[in-house]
Formats: structure tokens, sequence, C-alpha cells
């Protein structure tokens, strides 16, 4: 066996551009463009695909972690932004449930709806609001493989207890996929 | 925001295992043995979950990279046996891709039947063959939340091109299962 240790870090220009943000966000759709802007400056650095994501603690407005795709510089197909904030955000806070951290509840904030995977992902981290911004139907156009979902996961996270609110800036997170695919990027998961 | 890095590493443990194993393991049986034992030695030594898992080269039999339920300790929610091993096997190999890298293809062997999370990220990952012991009941009746599953996940998996087996040496599997609730282990995902 030729590896016991992995490891992953954020782009460098991601630590300029979180410490110049306000130190509180209160508004959704402010959270939104945060998270549409690591999706936006990721493409535009070549560090990975046109997604963003976000964790906030939900009442102050803090960014406890910022996440965006790393899927292929990172060799790690499960880089996904939704997942890398999760990471980002557990490892700071040591804790695999953020449910139960100091600053909870926390939001997720995602420029793009879960793929199946992500989706799996979120109910175990402890988050307690997920925020979408494109749809899953925005990802698939441009030629992104979401995965199977389940029919109804939108009532399944609310039987846990997990809000969701979609199509937050739904359009201007559209445009960075959009963008994306008409300036050529990989589309990786295509299942070519 | 207070992270910009995330690292795992696998138990000191592993290694001495791994290095006992033989260099080829052609049976089936004998690479569910693999994880099962992961899935063992991670309760015995108090560094996890009762789930293991192990990637092979599915021609020659090689293991690639071994993987085991780290989430409480490692402080990741995201950090069950499948994935880490996905995660180990990636960074080794260089690439997000397995389908595309040496020694392809690749079989991914859980002692479980994988969770919402796990079952969505393994089309990600390239492996073409999965293999499961234990069953979705017997991980649910210890008291593990395995997530909202697509109601026919092995046709939609034989759709893409990834063989499924479920069952392989499945008591074997469930009774690491059994005694690690029989013994108080943390059921950390019951969603209480």
């Amino acid at each position: 066996m030729s590896s016991s240790h992995f490891q992953l870090s954020l782009p460098d220009w991601v630590q300029p551009y979180v410490a110049s943000l306000p130190e509180q966000i209160q508004d959704v759709s402010a959270r939104m463009q945060v998270a549409i802007a690591l999706a936006r400056y990721n493409v535009d650095n070549g560090t990975g695909g046109p997604f963003g994501a976000a964790i906030f603690e939900q009442n102050s407005g803090r960014l406890a972690a910022a996440g965006m795709n790393l899927v292929v510089g990172k060799h790690c197909s499960l880089a996904h932004a939704e997942m890398v904030a999760i990471m980002m955000a557990q490892s700071a806070l040591k804790t695999h449930d953020l449910g139960r951290a100091a600053g909870a509840p926390y939001q997720l904030v995602s420029s793009t709806e879960p793929c199946a995977m992500c989706l799996g992902a979120i109910p175990w981290s402890g988050v307690q609001s997920l925020v979408c911004g494109a749809n899953d139907a925005d990802a698939r156009a441009v030629g992104f493989d979401e995965g199977e979902k389940p029919s109804d996961w939108q009532g399944g996270y609310q039987r846990r207890g997990i809000a969701v609110e979609c199509g937050v800036c739904g359009e201007d997170a559209a445009r960075v996929l959009r963008d994306y695919a008409a300036s050529g990027g990989e589309i990786y998961n295509s299942g070519a």
C-alpha cells in the first residue's frame, strides 16, 4: 500500500479574499454572493471547477469555512465545494458534528444544488440549514453529472430538521456554470 | 476563517497489518476478510467505528488503499471507511479518476453496504466494482443512520458500468457491527 496520509489545502487566493469580507454577513443573498465569488475565483485562478460553498454561523453571520471544487487539481473526487467546506469547518472546530459546536447552528451556502454525494454528506455534518443558488438542471445543462438523488430530498432534509432554501441568486450562480462551460472548462464528471 | 488546511492520516496499526498481507489477493472472500479485519482492528484499537474498506487492483489483486471509519477521532463526518480508502488511493495514484489510473480497473470492497453519502461518492471515484459484506439492514439494526438511498441504487450502478456484489462474508461482517454495539460503542450517526 502506497499511502496512509491525505492532505488538502485551499488555494492561495482564498485567504486574501476571505480577509476582505465583512466580519459578519447577515443577509442570505450576501452569503450566497460569497459562495458564488468562491466559484468564480476558483475558475479564474485555474484551481478547480465552477462551484463554491461557505459555512456560516447562522445567527452571527460569521464565516466558519470556505470551500470550492478542487477535484482535478488535488486528485480527489470527493473534493466538491460543499465537502471541502465541511472538512475545513470541522477541522477548525475539532468536531465531527457542527450541530454541537460552539457557534451552532451552522448554515451551508452552496453556489449550486448539491450532487448525490454531497446530499448524502450534509446530514452527517451537523449543519442545520442549506441554501442553494443554481439548481440541479443548471448543472446538468452544462454537462455535469449530479448522480442519483432521492426523489424528495428536500422533504427528507426537513424531516431531519435541516432547513432548505433554493434558488437564492440562482441566475448569478448559473452564469458561473455557463461561463465555465463556454470557456471550454473540463466537465470531468460527465461519465464519458 | 480559521482553517485552510485539512489532513488525515491512517492509524499506526494499519501499516503493520497491511504489510502482513499477501502481495496479491485474488479471491473476493479473502479481499472481504481484509475489509472486515480493518473494521475489527479499528474498533479494537479504539480508532473509530466498525467499518472497513479496501481498494484492490481488480485483476492483479494488489491492495491499492485501506480505509476505516475515522469520523469521531479525526473530527470529520466524511471519513467513512469507503471515503478514506478512495482518498488514499487517489492521493497515492495522483488522480481523481481511478478508472484511468495505472492498475485499473479498481474494486472497492466494503465491510458494510455504503451509506447514502458513500453511494453518491463511489461513482465519482472511478472504481468499477463494489463488493459489500453486511447489508443495510445489519447497519440499521444496531442504530446506524444510513441516510436516504435511491430505491434501486444497484440498478443505477450497473447502468454506470459499476458491478455490484453484496452479502460476501455478510455474517462475519455483521458480527463486527453487533459486537461493537454490544460493547457500548458510540453510534454517532443516530440522528439523536
